[in-house]
């Protein structure tokens, strides 16, 4: 019997999505909170949407994995939720899917979210989730910038060792809002697939627009010349949120 | 020279603001901060606005101190900032003020807000700052029975530890307002004054409001009996933050 899982977590104390063998991870947790269910009583494959780095959080991060047994989905999130041993990961919602569903190549979409705290200092309960910018960041100007990113693009300048893929590194951005709420300025950015910390050099390079270190019309510029170069800071991991996850 | 100080907190990890030998709390942790600038290199005394317990946080917490040199705002925030040794609190604002500042006798009012997180499964990233309650909380039947606590009241029935209050558990409540952002529930409340655990207090009952086991009349009922029973739980630190603290 297959499951879907939506899965929250705060991404601070983990090092990322994949398992890493002595390393506290996402997947590895949720295998082993599994394994009380599995028919061998080992840790379940649990398969997720895409991978998060270290430090990155998610509140609707996809996932799926095979039991040998039917459960209802509250009683399944019930049962993960209270095998977790910390209270940084929860299952929000669980239900069974059919034999083909995979969490990885049936996504048609996705969203993140990128948060910046823009004051003098750094909010002590904001620490955990967003990236900090003193200097005071030109809204319209990222506004500018973030425009060019939507649409098709080549994003291999927009993206941390493009050596390394095989396949295509053109993306489809279906939106990029650039939204205040007093010193917190979020990105929400939503797109059929994302490359390689495609969001988080997205994020940096809007950044050094904001803070005029970059022109808007830049953007284009560093996107036409497809490749990556120090001109292109990949900001913090704990700014960055995947929110959700898209299927058919 | 005497200077006042805007200071946020996470209270997670403090055993409230007042010193307490043996424990981590906000006061000591400013007062060691600020020993280098002091005429002896001993820890300096600061003055809260009043107290937080355990767990609790600031947005907007008030403190003075005095010390022997003239400093700059800004010179004087990253001093302190600089030599505190986590990020969980952080001076927001510094500012010298006249000999007779008094952070917690000059007070005219203070604002706390208390958060809930309303939902099945409490978010990850909120577990350090909001209380969570699973049953769907009824924000009509809580705004009807928060409107019953504006005004001037005896609180008697809604504090802590009565009998040790010598001065008077009258006070006045200027607002209290409910305010829902998806699963995150606000409580605004604002008033001239609250007593020990006053906060938490009305959000427990409120609370208790919201899901149905009190009914909205019953705030008035329990007020003016005047006696703290077992009927008013105090709802869990981890939601109350102390937002800001008003002078003349």
């Amino acid at each position: 019997m297959r499951y879907k899982i939506v899965i929250a977590y705060d991404g601070t104390d983990f090092f990322g999505w994949q398992i890493q063998p002595g390393f506290r991870t996402v997947q590895q947790e949720l295998g082993e909170a599994l394994a009380p269910l599995s028919s061998d009583g080992l840790p379940v494959d649990v398969h997720g949407s895409g991978r998060t780095d270290a430090g990155v959080h998610a509140d609707g991060q996809v996932a799926h994995f095979d039991l040998p047994r039917v459960m209802a989905p509250v009683q399944l999130r019930r049962a993960i939720n209270g095998r977790l041993p910390h209270r940084d990961v929860r299952v929000i919602a669980a239900e069974p899917v059919a034999d083909d569903f995979d969490a990885r190549r049936g996504a048609i979409g996705k969203e993140y979210r990128y948060r910046i705290w823009n004051a003098e200092v750094l909010h002590p309960l904001r620490r955990r989730d967003c990236a900090h910018v003193v200097k005071p960041l030109e809204l319209e100007a990222m506004r500018e910038g973030a425009a060019q990113f939507v649409g098709e693009h080549d994003f291999a300048a927009f993206t941390a060792n493009p050596s390394r893929v095989v396949e295509s590194t053109v993306r489809t951005i279906h939106a990029l809002d650039v939204v205040q709420d007093g010193p917190l300025v979020e990105l929400r950015v939503s797109g059929n697939g994302f490359l390689y910390k495609m969001v988080r050099s997205i994020a940096g390079f809007l950044i050094a627009v904001g803070v005029g270190k970059e022109k808007p019309a830049a953007v284009t510029e560093v996107m036409d010349s497809r490749v990556r170069t120090a001109r292109v800071e990949s900001a913090p991991p704990q700014g960055l949120t995947l929110w959700r996850v898209w299927y058919s």
